[in-house]
């Protein structure tokens, strides 16, 4: 696509990083995705990067249109420069693009002893408290904590009550889903997946009022407004979709879409070896919590996605046979061997 | 109690802030269970406020013991002055008590341009994905946003489905709750209210695994381990309990409990102008969205609140008779006019 060997480096590791963590839907299966984008000329390959505003602990980039893949490692690398001054760094990023798993950018803080946090803002795909309109993305929230004895703890999580991907899968596999994932069009509760499509939207976290979700609209809210509003993205129903067919959307409010990454040093808060002390102890005491039933594991957040890693790092990368199909075609329109 | 003027007024400004939205479960109703600390020898009148840590943008205040309603709004005065010079100012707080309703705290940021966050870890409560064990207090997040033709958005929530106060007045009223609120003892869904006092536990939000209740523990975690894990306060299960009858969880891993108070100055990613202009139209937007049903009205967050302190500042606040004589019993004990 004429992207630079590093950049095109950069956005692989990305994506095959979410394949090893099991989270397929994020990982090389989009790869044709991003190429449909560049060919509706919505990605910059030699994008220029711009900091348009930059105090001690806090920056915005102007991405140039670039790949998220791309935008937001140099994001983080940034936030945590500035972490290692002041202890804190939050860089905001507008006119990017889909960036893939959260969890690779928080994580990026980890070997520096430092907290690492990823958002961004995406196609609206998800309803508020009391209105059926789809106005948020499934806006994810990833936090990585740094342990010693235990491993990290990587909380990444969407901040509807499932995401797109389950939906998907069901409607594949004619399945009918829980009535706290999805709405019509109407606003009425639905198990049919293809609802989604229909006009519908996917449930902030919580489903429904009564359960909480306005707690969930408030998650997803504070996402868009830290992705897009302080960045100069567009945010809300304006975020441009990840999809190159979908129209884009009119009047534009920013830029592409939005990220906001951060670090933060955890000896600026405590010595070291008293954070590493207590964050084991704490990873320890929530992995030993007493299952509901005795064939019931407990997990901790970023445990499953790590024991992926572990044997596909072995054993490789399962891929589905579309996918692997979609790889072929890519690489013969690219001239590439495969 | 023998506080100082300032301490003393500054304890009772977050209070009535609290009757003021309409947050009646934090406001004047809970000055007898502050008394009852103090009498169990858990708050400290006369704190010392140490900064055990401090860098450019992040430091970690040791309260002393004092109450929640003094430290807090001095951490957060430092992370607005730290966010004055650098752009952020994040400032964990340990050896704390309950600090009051998160808004108020995150709200000062407001007048100085800034978003303002507030996170607290709390009494045991909540259970985790897969365990019924009270592990997480209902750990709120609360994050202002300062607006300019539209009212601030402020989005204030427990990180559990439903907040310990619904299921008191559902128990008062002998009225059977929503069985995605609590589950009882042996972790099975309930509708009875006293299952929570009965060994059961308030369940995070999401309720379900199906629903995505790992979110809502995801949530409660990471405002435990910012506000007890980087600081050096109590954490998870060990966190004291607000009411003076409990006995102090054993072999504690901390000092008392703890918070986390941030402040981000909008300028430092984005011209003040351009900022504003973003949000208010945020704000409209979704204000604006197309209800479910023509009768259903949409409010963003920290509007009800916001209606409640003008209803509330012209007419009074009302309070429940059993408050009253709570109120006039520590007026007899303290010697005060009534």
């Amino acid at each position: 696509m004429g992207l630079s060997v590093d950049d095109a480096t950069q956005a692989s590791e990305v994506l095959i990083s979410a394949d090893l963590r099991g989270i397929d839907s994020h990982g090389v299966a989009r790869l044709s995705g991003y190429v449909r984008l560049f060919d509706a000329g919505r990605i910059n390959v030699k994008p220029k990067f711009t900091l348009t505003s930059e105090a001690l602990s806090a920056a915005n980039l102007n991405a140039d249109a670039a790949l998220g893949l791309v935008s937001a490692p140099y994001a983080m690398n940034l936030a945590i420069e500035k972490a290692k001054v002041t202890g804190v760094g939050l860089v905001s990023v507008s006119n990017s693009n889909h960036f893939g798993i959260a969890a690779y950018h928080a994580m990026k803080a980890l070997p520096h002893d430092m907290i690492g946090i990823a958002l961004t803002n995406a196609s609206p795909l998800v309803s508020i408290t009391n209105s059926s309109e789809r106005l948020l993305g499934t806006n994810p929230i990833c936090m990585a904590f740094p342990a010693n004895k235990m491993h990290p703890l990587v909380i990444d999580m969407s901040t509807s009550a499932a995401a797109n991907g389950k939906i998907e899968i069901a409607e594949r596999a004619g399945k009918s889903i829980p009535e706290t994932w999805v709405s019509d069009k109407s606003g009425n509760k639905t198990t049919n997946p293809s609802d989604l499509r229909n006009g519908g939207a996917l449930l902030p976290l919580g489903s429904t009022l009564e359960s909480g979700n306005h707690k969930g609209y408030g998650l997803g809210a504070i996402v868009d407004i830290l992705s897009g509003v302080i960045s100069g993205a567009n945010f809300g129903p304006w975020v441009p979709p990840f999809v190159s067919f979908l129209p884009l959307p009119e009047n534009p409010v920013g830029l592409g879409l939005g990220h906001f990454l951060g670090a933060i040093r955890v000896d600026a808060f405590r010595p070291k070896a008293e954070y590493f002390n207590a964050i084991d102890t704490w990873i320890e005491r929530f992995k030993s919590a007493k299952p509901i039933s005795p064939e019931t594991k407990i997990y901790t957040h970023g445990e499953l996605e790590r024991l992926a890693t572990e044997e596909r790092s072995r054993n490789g990368i399962p891929l589905d046979p579309k996918v692997y199909e979609d790889l072929k075609t890519l690489a013969v329109k690219y001239n590439l061997t495969f």
